[in-house]
């Protein structure tokens, strides 16, 4: 490998002739051989947004002549578009205030516009990437910033759609087979009738609800703690830089982002980001439920409740012959697991900062984004692969339907609940229908039971 | 111990003859010999709130009449008041739906209501525990009724009254200290300079967007699921039951409750309290931070930070003569430590119900209360006994400000970054004053540094 | 409420007159108006012990005269057998150290000590709470030591006994039903045959396992930082306390105990009580599989899989008249969420020490009590009011097995996978037996299929 | 893209021509786009080895003739090597029980010794996937063996070795700086003295214990649940197979791997893998100690404890010039956060399995892998970068030691604690010695004082 030679302030250092980045990013990249996780690309793309908002904002108010703006803003624009992906080689577990991420995006941005303006990587020169592009900025603000732009635009772009995408696919069962009569279950028991179409519109509701608790995590995660700088303070920027910065991206993404009012609460803690990990982690709960009862209803295909018939994907097991299972729960409930693990690593790091800085960034921000990107596939796998493709098995139902000692319930209004409760337990333990068991107590004739009792309008109120 | 015999579906039963519970009540008493946990008063009291409210609902409704429901509404209003506590004798940890806590409720209700009406215990007549108690009503949906009246009322009755205070503390040493200038510290490391009263300002803003995080979960949290009757169909309740119900607790309460549009979606899963209980939980992260810096602000007393001076409270070690310690601080990060736990736990439990109901509501409610009682008595204790008595060390304060190295920070924007390296790195290394450094190396002239590096004009921007 | 008055450092105190405890106490009872957590027995117990051994280790070693050491071990006795639990009026949620707690002991002892000795409440002579009572002892170091008495003889005397009963109950079952031939199931759907003992076999067999984990612990829990005083130096202690204590408390509780090398390790940390209660969140996890497998088995009586038949407990649903659900299984797997929320309570507080000592004890030892009582008190009652109570549902079982398609297995041998597949699947889709597609595919003959399928054979290598 | 056509059961499938995965793989590459982890190497190359063994132990029973045996295993060979890394592409987030895993290694095996043979890709024959390359076998035993080959692997061949790397550098400080006398520290306030070396030996005891705690699980995890087959009863295979492919592994690995005794417990439950995680989760805490008592010492480099210099390792701020970070102890400590949160996604997944199979086994060993491999990669990077460059800052420490307060606990056994309270206040209050407070209340002599006060006699029993 070919290297050329640059100097810092510990001294000299060697880093491969052609990578963009510079003394700090290559110190970086050999301290930290830890693990094999990098940042996704949403956060690099976000890292690029940041630094080119910040050109924008400084140019804007004087504080960067063009001259260099434009070709700061130029490359931060080529890490935008992914093109510099692999500049940005170092670990997530670095520097817990996400330092050595934001030097790298300071190194490459200095020698790519060098590099433009035709100047030879490493000279620092006109371009230099801690006067200039980190320009009325620190690692202390801009990447907590950064961290907000990546989950806020995670979120809306990704998250929100993928979630509609489940909550539309449950919605079309739940309209196509509202009026699917079947026996409800409490304690996993058998109980009072209730719809299949119901069944889904629940399962819809939980994740229509994980929409609406998103939107409630937004206004504090679209507060910004650019222009903190050092220690929350401001120092050496312009007055009004936090300000048009945001304004920049505001523009830029389409979300309103806004100056947080006290830039020292976004930079150290990062409540804002525990804040939406815990709507995520609500999410997870509302899957892990639906993708657990479409595997209950589905459990089967002839020894089990068999009220859904789950789609044949084609994949078996290994031994079994032609056996189908529900691939698809199994996925989703694993993904929601470890957003639940995810939930108390971003907890520990989160409580866990002190005084003027958390440092666990990097842990929260990755964790952050892993959640999302996570529920967005796994729960447009489950629509496309699972919701879309179930069957209900009708027979099945009806059968279980005709059974069900529970419509006893019915009874209550007319005979009391202590009635009810003999005509039950002699269905159950003498192996009757509970209408042999009302008439065999007298409790009611045939022709009562026979009013009183029927299915299609236990479902709702009288 | 005297008893009276009652009998029910599988026989009869000893009662201790004094007591107002029955049948069912006595054997979940024997059945579930579980631990030690018992309900909060908090949680009984919203149970005899959920009984009120029906049998006002029930009556205006036309479904009890007035003879049954005063009586009702009568004892209901004991179990309210607390007079009725010893009556509740179940353990947290039974079924988990709550039923036996509802039948509780049915069966002390019951009896102390015909009690009322010169009949004895056990009668089950002229009112029954099921069908006039429980009318129109299952534990299904009247269990997780009590668990969001109870969560939604010490929510705004005791939590956020607490968090008030905390807040109110921490802002008025903000306001008291906002010009002592300090060194700041990033990653435990001296930084650039702050203020005291700013450290203590950015204390408060974690603490009241605590409190805008809970308000941010009340819209689900007022819903309730009454109503939904067995597996959230409505089934034998009257078709107005919901709504007037809901404006009976909302009236009483002054919490603007209302009928939860899909009843299954609060029976069959718990995410609203989840979601609540993540909002606790970025509440105990924001007070771990707050607990934690304080005592490291006033470690020492003298071979700490010891910027702070911690109330001596008359606490000392067993051992260690006159040694004061951040008792406070200690109690409340452990409070924290139990929320985050108890967030596992209602994670777990919240995502693991089976179709038409969640099973574990018990230990839900019990996490959440106690969650939300820990933090609440914690925050006043520390604004109390801590923030209120806190003094600062004004002279090591200055000692510690005026030998900051990274008041060098102030030289970049005239000398740039990297000859600003320099100057920190040489008066580190030879135990130099920063102003010594730089003129020594030739990078300011002393009257440039003292024009330049001037505390109390770097805590903000220029 | 008649008080007398006491005088320490800070000044003087009113204490309620006929209680034990000093001014220390007196303090932290106001200082910590913080839920209503108290410590368990088992905990208080402890704390006798401690004091207990450490007066007559000290006694042994000349260090205490025996005027002294008598009724100071008589007034740690009371404690030791529950009388004086009164006057252990603290909050769990105190100082980090225990020190209350310790103090507390110190106090009520000497307070008691003086008594016997017909001096008054108060009076610190001459037995003295610090110098006599603490002799050689530092909260540092005695209440650590207390938590692994109390975790250890709650381990032993509690949870291995209770885990056993389990055991027990699941082996009788096993060895009655382990040739009762079923339908077994991977992924909740239809799979090979299994016997219904070997599913009681292998969760007797997790049950069993969990007694190994928790023995595996011993060796580090047995270790206690007792003689560590102050900062885990030993200072003011006689140079041999350390091992005499131990052989003193060995004696008395017939368990190792042994002097911990380190003893800074047990005082600054809580790694053995964090490993430990790893240990309980295994047999947590454990236990939930158990308890969710019987209540999927025992779904029905209907519309389940109902192959077991679920005790009917006498409790019953509010609304749903005769309905038996599986209360225990609910229990317990809420008791297991519990635990699991305990383990991320106990881990974020050992984790975070600092220094010369962990200040997260009480929660630490809270938790893991709180833990070890809740498995055994749900396993018993799971033992006894499930487990003993099953019964098989043996038509069911049968019809399950005959019907199962996924005998087809037992056909790869001869045929292989792909043509046993083609089998299983015609099978499903025409509504066969296997035998008939097996021949109406010309893959088997009748012969052949009846010589090849029999399910008896399927449950273990041929 | 060039593609094959290949036909299964549920129709054709067109696969990358020279790929040699085959119809199940590309079927699941398709159903799972889920997020962007990936099995680690470590799990591959298990795989490998799981099936290496599998058909040499059927070779040794006479299960599978040599010409079949040969080229499978030399196609194993290249996946424990592995050159065939990118012929595994599936996501961690498939069907739980890892099938498609197994069948992926099922489907390059048989396409290799199919190719080795001479035949063409997707010829199934002479060897086929199910039939040859997963003969005896299922993935439901073939998964949960290869989880455990990796994890034990790992936990033996990277994770030991890499804590035994920080216990040295730890014990290396803990004998140079014995001698080395200053403030100790509990509550965070100045206690009486310690010593350097001892912190530092506590520390290394601490990672001495953990690798006793992975030891002490390894009983358990060298169990393979191999020969179960489907639902663990063992049909289809040799009755000699489990025997025989435990002593394979044995020797190939050189661990003990021996068969567990009831296989259903070691597919049904990864009780197992949660006690290994457990231990992984007591080595995360006790880093987070270390790595936070490393930083605390460290803070400074003048306003904070500083009793540590923390490496200069030529990262810095990117506005601060010449600022130091303990970046070490924040990456470490991050790692440690990540590990907690894994604790509770395995604890979550292997709760949650149902009947014969536990299908959160993807999850679980990507998890466990994960902690192992941060863990170690942390624990070495922080003794080479941070414990093997601290330096004590020895005139800062002598100057905390001799104004500590502390020292007069040694004046207990002389004078009682109450007298040496009056002695530490006054120093405290009025800025003095405790040698002057000492005299000035008569409570010693200065010759007394300077007999009993004496620090380096502090730090062990007399």
């Amino acid at each position: 490998m070919t290297t050329r030679t640059e100097t810092d302030s510990l001294g000299t250092i060697e880093i491969p002739e052609d990578r963009l980045w510079g003394p700090q990013t290559e110190r970086a990249r050999r301290l930290f051989a830890i693990g094999t996780e990098r940042f996704p690309p949403a956060l690099i793309r976000a890292v690029g947004q940041q630094k080119w908002a910040s050109a924008e904002a400084n140019r804007r108010l004087g504080e960067l002549p063009v001259l260099l703006a434009d070709p700061i803003k130029q490359a931060a624009e080529e890490i935008i578009s992914g093109v510099r992906d692999a500049d940005f080689p170092l670990s997530v577990w670095q520097t817990g205030s996400g330092t050595q991420t934001n030097m790298n995006a300071n190194e490459v941005i200095s020698n790519r516009a060098n590099q433009i303006l035709g100047h030879k990587l490493g000279a620092r020169d006109p371009v230099h990437p801690n006067d200039h592009v980190n320009r009325g900025q620190s690692s202390n603000d801009s990447f907590p910033t950064v961290m907000h732009l990546a989950a806020a635009q995670a979120v809306e772009g990704r998250l929100k759609p993928a979630l509609a995408t489940l909550a539309d696919s449950l919605a079309a069962r739940a309209s196509q087979w509202a009026s699917v009569v079947k026996v409800g279950r409490t304690h996993l028991m058998d109980a009072v009738p209730v719809t299949l179409g119901g069944e889904f519109a629940t399962w819809e509701r939980q994740v229509r609800l994980g929409l609406e608790r998103l939107d409630a995590c937004m206004p504090r995660l679209l507060l910004l703690p650019q222009g903190g700088t050092a220690a929350g303070t401001g120092l050496n920027r312009h007055k009004e830089f936090d300000r048009v910065f945001c304004e920049v991206v505001a523009t830029r993404t389409g979300l309103a982002f806004a100056p947080n009012p006290d830039k020292s609460e976004g930079m150290a803690a990062h409540d804002a980001l525990l804040e939406l990990h815990g709507a995520l982690n609500v999410i997870a709960a509302s899957l892990t439920k639906v993708a657990n009862d479409v595997r209950l209803l589905g459990s089967g295909p002839r020894s089990g409740l068999a009220e859904l018939m789950i789609p044949e994907d084609g994949l078996s097991s290994s031994i079994m012959p032609g056996k189908t299972n529900p691939t698809q729960s199994e996925a989703l409930t694993m993904v929601c697991a470890q957003v639940m693990g995810n939930q108390v690593a971003v907890t520990v790091g989160a409580a866990h900062g002190h005084l003027e800085l958390n440092t666990y960034k990097p842990l929260i921000i990755q964790a952050v984004l892993q959640s999302i990107t996570l529920l967005a596939d796994a729960s447009e796998s489950f629509a496309r692969h699972m919701v879309d493709q179930l069957e209900p098995n009708l027979p099945r139902i009806a059968e279980n339907l005709a059974k069900s000692l529970m419509l006893a319930t019915a009874l209550n209004p007319h005979v009391g609940y202590d009635k009810a409760v003999k005509v039950a337990k002699l269905a159950l333990h003498e192996d009757l229908t509970l209408r042999e068991a009302a008439i065999r107590l007298g409790v009611t004739s045939g022709a009562e039971f026979d009013a009183w009792v029927r299915p299609e309008t236990m479902i709702r109120p009288a």
